[in-house]
């Protein structure tokens, strides 16, 4: 079935959150925003592209660090308000260098880091 | 480290992203959303608890389907401003019935369905 790009939720500011998802060890990366532009363009490119709430401007993951992103697969849920994206990560996720921007725990009432950075 | 609850950052509407990932498999379930009472539901009980953005209510995950998430680990992100929850789930996590929400691919510019309902 062809995509309708139309059919695409976008929240009240013209985005959706999109989940990254290391396609080898299955670790969730990071969660950040895309718009429709941004999609359009990660899907284009195969290198995933965000778009950045407090730059306000298209965010090409790993223009500036080398920690690229390819895209693997993509997929919508059920609701087509989010992404989740199998990427192959170039470097660490995080611009903490850590691996995963996942790294602290919350564990009865206290919090654990899990990871150091790269 | 005391989790500082103040430092949880919440949107504008006083809600923010929680991924559901099988603690197991690995697999991405859902995301849904969580204000500041389903986050403190959900590390009181260990049982996942979200807020209904369409019932604008507290969503006990599985009260009526019986297909609960039991909180297994819960990590924050670099911005403090999105949930990462490992879960044991039983049966199914989407309302569809199927294991996951994200059961569409977008492959080429076409969709493809990646998952029957159970």
């Amino acid at each position: 079935m062809k995509l309708d790009m139309a059919s695409v939720k976008f929240n009240s500011d013209g985005l959706m959150p999109a989940i990254a998802q290391d396609e080898i060890s299955g670790e969730v990366l990071m969660l950040a925003w895309m718009n429709a532009e941004s999609l359009a363009e990660t899907i284009k490119t195969g290198q995933v592209t965000y778009w950045s709430r407090s730059r306000q401007e298209l965010w090409r993951k790993g223009e500036t660090s080398g920690n690229v992103q390819i895209l693997k697969d993509m997929r919508i849920d059920c609701d087509r308000d989010c992404l989740l994206m199998l990427v192959k990560q170039t470097g660490p996720a995080c611009h903490t260098n850590r691996q995963s921007c996942f790294y602290t725990a919350i564990r009865d009432g206290d919090e654990i880091e899990l990871m150091q950075p790269e």
